[in-house]
Order: structure tokens, then C-alpha cells, then sequence
């Protein structure tokens, strides 16, 4: 299907901060399209970590990802944006004023200005190098982050990895999962000293077991149904079994700006170089904010993203209105505009 | 009673910005004294606006000034900062990594760096030239801030002003009040056009007597007890009474700096000159956040504040613990670190 749209604001990445975006352009009266290339809204805090605690949000003690994702909905409702949903932006034509984002699917979207919240870029977790791997992903045998921890109780569980992410899990799961084993290449891991102390007291009363310095070898099981991980200890012959339902294996994201690296923006360590007042990229009438967006004073936290879409929608209203002065005004004044649909 | 508190970073002013700054440094391990003129922490969200709906903070559709400063209160709850209210900062002494902060009560706060959060600097009501005005304004009879709808149901109420505050509460009040007049020096109301024919309406059906181009003369009453307001027409002598229990009277926020307009920083406009990406003053340790900071790009809303308390707070860290690196962190990952008490 070929579907052509025309827009003030196209926003590429519908993560907290590009959902946001939709908001700040749309109290300055803008329209926008949002397009992801994930299927669902909400980036990594929907695809990865919906059940985590956030607990920077201002004024929100302690929020899920989801939750964030879910107030940032309500609020963006008024808006409406149309969204691209599991399409990537593949070329951007045109300049400020006038541009064409056609995507992977051939559709175009006619924007004035492009707002770039594209976060890490399409990410992917980091895939071990396993044979049969592919059959047991398909099943959720195999899983690169949980969705529900309710899911994994009385389940045998390895998690494999030395990351924060490793190390908080095993910590969620000691008390749910029937049989718990973390798995790592080296004997420490790169989490918090209390967080390691934890894990050394889950160890000492038998609720973990901590293999380590091991490295994944095999998966053993058949149609999907995973019956025990093999490990073997780096630097010898020695290799383990360890009964296991579900592996968690935690090895990072693989992350990739795509076809955006491309468009001719200044890019410094695959991050878009912008001007830290406008937020504007090297090229006029396209903006990057959040985390693929670098200045000085960078900080890689959502909240800093949230800020910088205030700023980008500010910058971007001369260029949506040539020539209509910005008068400031404070939401306590304005409410909320109502929008024609884009 | 002189007290004299040892802490890591002063930070001057409980407004949002300030209790948010608390919570980033506290984030960071680094303890916090909060300063603020008024006698009770959130600033014009507290003292001017508390029942103000607020829409522009983030995965909060629609939040009140109150209820936003007690969400912030509940998330710096674990770092209890002591709180140095009803007083001013005076004078600063000393630099980076040993300032000594003088309040006019001669109280000192020994800090290795310090945080101005103090937004349009202390504030006050401007107060119109009436005579017999303090007797008045003893009672509330005479308000600048209206802190409850409610308390002025059945009421009959005269507001006096021609801007946003005014219009806002005219429409506020509207069915309320048993009687409501504003007046304005002007014809037209400094308000969005919606807002203006919003009071058109209003006063068409009768609800609103609509009083311009007036100006207030006099008040009438006894013992503090209000009964009518007289007002005049501007160029001319005509003269009218208005009934009144009580006048509200929006002329706006004189605001000052105060004695940090002496610390040496520079300034430009009434307000204080920073590095964008750090937040940082003229003056080396002297940092400036929210609406009393100046750079390209600010804008003077609560969410950017919030992002420069984030800001502020990791170009702080090296001169809090210098020599030690800050090993960047994400909330979900670390929680809420705990703090021995300043």
C-alpha cells in the first residue's frame, strides 16, 4: 500500500522523546506524522524494559517504562498523529520548507521540517553464536528481554550475560523462577558493588547459581523445547549442563543507525551532531533530540530529551509559519490547542 | 538562632527547578541545603498558582502547580535536605570547593558548589497606589493570588488587571462568584483570542461586567471589611462604584534579583549568563538553572528547568569529588541511592 502524507513536522523514532515531540509541536499549533520502525510506539521502553522502574521522570517518584509510555499517549492523544509503524525513513529529499521522507515501504511523507528522535538507531539485541538458536527464538524459549516477569515463574532459567541487565534479573527472578543460573565470561560483573554483593548472597543460600567464568556452548532440546544449556569454562576443556526452560541472554544491543547515517548529516561516534540552542542537525530545516542527538553537555537521560523536543519545536516554528511572530505562552494559559487532523 | 550547615551543594531556591536540582544531586551521591526566601518550598507554584492546571510535563496530561510540587517533594523525600526557608542568600564568600553562603539571618552554608534556582528572583504582587491598601489586604480582602476557588463562591468579586492571570480567573469565576466585574485599563486584554471572546461571551449573558478602559481609585469598607471598589475612567472624570467583598488584582510580579545581583555574575536582562552545556555561571562553581539562567535556546518552561538540574548536577560532580569519574548511570539501574543525612 502507498500512502502519501503531508505534514508540518515529521518525526522519525515514536520513543518517549519523539512521542513528546508530537506534543510540544502540537501546543505551538504543528502537525506531525510519526514513523518507527518497530511495530509498537514507545522504543526500547516498550520493546525492552516496559516492566523497569524509571525513577528520574520529574514529579513521577517512581514510573514503569510502560507507564511512561502509556501517560505519554494520554497526553499526546489531542494530537492524533498519523503513524508509520514498522517502516524505516529511508531517504530524505528536499530542504527546509519542503521535504519528502519516503520510507522502506515507498510511501512519502511531505514535511516542512523533520525531527529526528531515533534513539540508538533500529536496535537489536546481540544474537549468540548458537547452533539451532533460531527454532528456540521462535518459541520465546530463547529471549533477549522479558516482557513479563509473571511468565517465568517455577520455570528453570539461565541468564547469560554480565551487564546490568544480567545482574537485575537474576536479582527479579531469584524468587520466581524454580532454578536460576547466571552465566558469565568472567567473575565479575559489571553491575553496582551492592548489586554484586546481592548476587553473592543469592549464591551463598542456594537460590543462584553463579557459573562463572563460563561462556554458552550449546542448547539442547527439541521442537523449540528447550530442555538445558551447555557452558564451558574459558580456557579449559571443562563444559556444564544446566537444566533450563528459558534462556535470557543479556549480551547488549547491536545498534544501527540505518539508512539516516546516510543523509548527510555530521555525525560524530554515530551520534548526529546538532547546535545545543536549536537542536538543529548539520543540515537546515532537520532536527535530531534524545539520545542520537550529541552536543556538549550531552546527557544520554530521557528527561534531557524531553527538553530538547521543547527547544527543536521552538526552532521549528519559523520555519512551519515564516514569518508569524512566536508569542511565548505558559500552558497554565493556553490549555491544550485543538487541532485540525493532519 | 545562627545555624551553620556543611553541605555539597547550596542550592538557592525551592521552587520546582530547585527541589528538582536536590534530586539529580542526590541522584549523584552529592548532598543539597535548600534556600529560599519564602516559608515554604515550590515557589510561584505554591505562593501564586497552586490550583493551575499545568499540561506541558512530561507523562503528566494535566497535573496542578501543587500537586506537581508534591509529586517533586514525594521524589526528593529520600535525600531530606535541610531547608533553609524564610531567608535570603546574601553573600557569597570564598570559591569552588569552599563557598561559604551568608543568609540574612547570618547563617552560613559551607558548600563546594552552588545552584541558582531562583527563578524570576524573589517576587512580590504589584501592589496599585490605593490608600487605606494594608488594611485591606490584611483581611484578603484584597488578593494577588487567588489560593481557592472555593473560597470565593457566592462572593461578590472585582478583578482588576488586563493580562493572562486576570482573564484566566475572570472565566474561573465566572460561576462562582455572586457578582464579578474586571476591570482594565485598556480596551483589549493581553489573551489569546480564544480567552477574549470567551469573556465577550460572558459578558453578553451577563455573568461578567466588563469595566474598560477604567483604572482602580478607591476602595470602600471599614475595619478591613471591603464593600465597594470605585474605579475611573482613563481621560476623563467619570467615576463608578463597583460592589466588592473582595479584589483581586493582577498587575503582574515586581521581581528581583536580590543580592545575588552583587555576587559578580554576569547578567544580561535581569538574568544570569551561563554555559549551555553545564550550566555554569561567570563565576567558576556558581551554577544557574530555570527561569534565572540565560543562554541561546532557553525557553522559560519547568521541563527545560528540570533538564538543567540534570545538567548542572554532572558538571558539578567533579568538584564535589574531583578525581573521581562519574560512571554514568541510568535511574532503572542504580534505584534511588540512599544518603547519610547532611
Amino acid at each position: 500500500m502507498t500512502k502519501d502524507l503531508s505534514t508540518d513536522v515529521a518525526i522519525v523514532g515514536a520513543g518517549p522523546v519523539g512521542l513528546f515531540a508530537v506534543f510540544e509541536c502540537g501546543m505551538l499549533r504543528m502537525k506531525t506524522v510519526l514513523i518507527d520502525v518497530l511495530t509498537a510506539a514507545g522504543g526500547q521502553c516498550t520493546a525492552l524494559y516496559p516492566e523497569k522502574p524509571i525513577y528520574d521522570i520529574p514529579a513521577h517518584p517512581m514510573i514503569s517504562a510502560s507507564a511512561l509510555i502509556a501517560g505519554l499517549e494520554r497526553q499526546i492523544a489531542p494530537f492524533a498523529p498519523p503513524r508509520l509503524l514498522g517502516r524505516r525513513a529511508c531517504r530524505l529529499e528536499g530542504a527546509a520548507g519542503d521535504f519528502r521522507l519516503v520510507t522502506d515501504r515507498d510511501e512519502t511523507v511531505r514535511a516542512k521540517a523533520v525531527i529526528l528522535a531515533a534513539g540508538a538507531g533500529a536496535f537489536g539485541p546481540n544474537r549468540p553464536p548458537l547452533s539451532g538458536l533460531a527454532a528456540f527464538e521462535a518459541t520465546g524459549a530463547v529471549q533477549y528481554y522479558v516482557a513479563s516477569r509473571e511468565s517465568l515463574r517455577g520455570r528453570s532459567v539461565v541468564i547469560a550475560g554480565g551487564g546490568d541487565s544480567a545482574a537485575d534479573w537474576a536479582l527479579a527472578l531469584a524468587d520466581v523462577a524454580a532454578e536460576l543460573s547466571l552465566v558469565h565470561r568472567r567473575e565479575k560483573f559489571r553491575a553496582a558493588p551492592e548489586t554484586s554483593a546481592r548476587l553473592a548472597a543469592l549464591a551463598a543460600s542456594g537460590q543462584l547459581r553463579l557459573v562463572t567464568p563460563f561462556q554458552l556452548s550449546g542448547l539442547r532440546g527439541r521442537g523449540g523445547r528447550l530442555e538445558a544449556v551447555e557452558v564451558s569454562r574459558l580456557g579449559s576443556d571443562e563444559t556444564r549442563v544446566l537444566p533450563a526452560e528459558v534462556l535470557l541472554a543479556f549480551f547488549g544491543l547491536a545498534t544501527d543507525l540505518g539508512p539516516i547515517a546516510s543523509w548527510g548529516l555530521a555525525l560524530e561516534r554515530h551520534q548526529i551532531v546538532v547546535d545545543p540552542g536549536t537542536l538543529e542537525t548539520s543540515r537546515p530545516g532537520v532536527f535530531a533530540i534524545g539520545d542520537v542527538a550529541s552536543h556538549r553537555g550531552k546527557l544520554k537521560l530521557i528527561l534531557q530529551g524531553f527538553s530538547e523536543a521543547a527547544m527543536a519545536a521552538h526552532a521549528i516554528h519559523p520555519i512551519v509559519f515564516p514569518g508569524q511572530a512566536l508569542h511565548f505562552e505558559y500552558s497554565t494559559s493556553t490549555g491544550v490547542p485543538a487541532l485540525a487532523p493532519a
